[in-house]
């Protein structure tokens, strides 16, 4: 694959808060904001709390889910009397950091996030993106823990840090640290591409999402009638094949997985109860990625 | 210690959703009185969803913590318009399982809990009481882990378990299975208790509550300046002794513990951070118990 050249990224945004219990975010992005974080070497960073008001309440959001709402539609439609608190930030954050494909955006947003399944610390990001491709595997080379996967939809992010496992509404040191030593070695990476460094492109691992398995629920009432299996919890990026038990109903029996060997992830994620996803698969692929360094002037 | 002799235990009520976010006692409950569990051999159950607005909002509670609500104070001062939800919730309770100290109370209460705090399987209760004590002994015997401790004031439940780590909202089954478990092995102790069985006394070890440690703050703001340290994280019940890490402040200093060796517990539990708690410490002890059985008629 060729040599890709870039565009400088002076403009970095570091977003914590966007779901208000997920608190590892939070926490940095207070403590950025408390020692007064805006340069670092040859870069301008913004910190933002995406949703103040969830994070006051610690829910994960007020009215909507903020990382529903960055899509298009929602972003050109007016904002009213009745827009709800979530998509009036969109709005905001889309005209602080964006807007979207515009010459003042940022030219890389990096969202804080936790979740409460078993997944590490994942680098998650909407479209193949040759720069989060190769923070990924900078981080990797470092030894962090980083399955990774590729996401879709309408999010605020170009590039998302998911980490877990930690409860809502709790902040593990554990989890804390790992998230800052990523966004630091993220912050390095940026600053070592724009001094000029060329990094070698190559093959990463990655999870491709391929679908999303709900809850056994009651048909009469919706409830769930089973969770996710002892043997099954805690088991992401860990290979799933037909037969694995994968929920246990609250009676005592085990309902086993049909379907073709795929990768589960955001096994007995929290929010995803309402959600009605128990846990998603993917296709584990390798990308191959070409080098890239920064634009000349 | 002399034997002691105790009316036979006819009543036995079960509770969950005390705290509405805490899922596995929810679940628990929802479980028994969708298979209409009402009599077990000699023993009438009720099952009780405690607050049920809460599990519908998955939240701890609405208005105040129920869980602080049954003393004598609250549950004798009269109910009015303005009442919050939980107060009331308290005075209904206390109606159906009580009144607290009358003839028709329920014999045994056992309040189902979750904590997000790694202290696996404990039993809790508020005075020295020695059903909850043997029933304690029994699940010992069972190779079910179950520390204990023997906390003050002014709940629910006379035996209470509470298990962890689960996050709040969450459903895992190994903790539900736990749970149920020992759910099993209570019922199962007080049919054996009713039938005439005496059971042995001797010494068991507990936990005795001496006092709480807050999270350091901001003396401005009163917001955390530090969380728990990693390596007290998940130490419930391991000693803790003068000049251990216990907090790791958001730019990276540890604080160490001063003071005489104790056991931490609730270590990190979520909705202690409100409550100006970040773990309690006991003491452990050794409680000497007398064998009992029941009374004959």
């Amino acid at each position: 694959m060729e040599h890709v050249s870039l565009p400088a990224l002076s403009r970095v945004a570091i977003c914590g808060g966007t779901h208000g219990n997920e608190l590892s975010g939070v926490w940095i992005v207070r403590e950025m904001q408390k020692q007064q974080v805006e340069k670092v070497g040859s870069i301008s960073i913004t910190t933002v709390m995406s949703n103040p008001r969830a994070v006051e309440a610690c829910k994960r959001y007020m009215e909507t889910d903020l990382n529903r709402c960055f899509t298009d539609a929602i972003l050109s439609a007016p904002v009213t009397d009745v827009t709800p608190y979530e998509v009036r930030r969109a709005h905001e954050l889309n005209a602080q950091l964006g807007p979207k494909g515009s010459q003042e955006a940022m030219d890389l947003v990096c969202d804080l996030h936790n979740t409460t399944a078993n997944m590490g610390l994942c680098v998650i990001f909407t479209t193949f993106n040759w720069i989060s491709l190769h923070i990924y595997k900078y981080l990797k080379a470092r030894a962090l823990c980083v399955p990774e996967f590729v996401s879709e939809l309408f999010l605020l992010f170009s590039t998302a840090f998911e980490v877990g496992p930690q409860p809502n509404g709790v902040v593990r040191a554990d989890i804390y640290n790992l998230m800052k030593e990523a966004l630091d070695h993220l912050v390095d990476w940026v600053q070592e591409f724009n001094s000029g460094i060329t990094f070698e492109g190559g093959e990463v691992e990655a999870y491709v999402f391929e679908k999303s398995i709900d809850y056994p629920r009651d048909p009469d009432t919706n409830e769930l009638t089973a969770i996710i299996h002892p043997q099954l919890q805690d088991k992401d990026f860990i290979l799933l094949k037909p037969g694995d038990p994968i929920f246990l109903s609250f009676s005592g029996e085990t309902v086993k997985y049909e379907g073709k060997e795929l990768y589960p992830f955001f096994v007995n994620e929290c929010a995803y109860y309402e959600k009605h996803i128990a846990f998603h698969l993917a296709q584990k692929t390798i990308l191959t990625i070409p080098s890239v360094s920064v634009e000349n002037d």
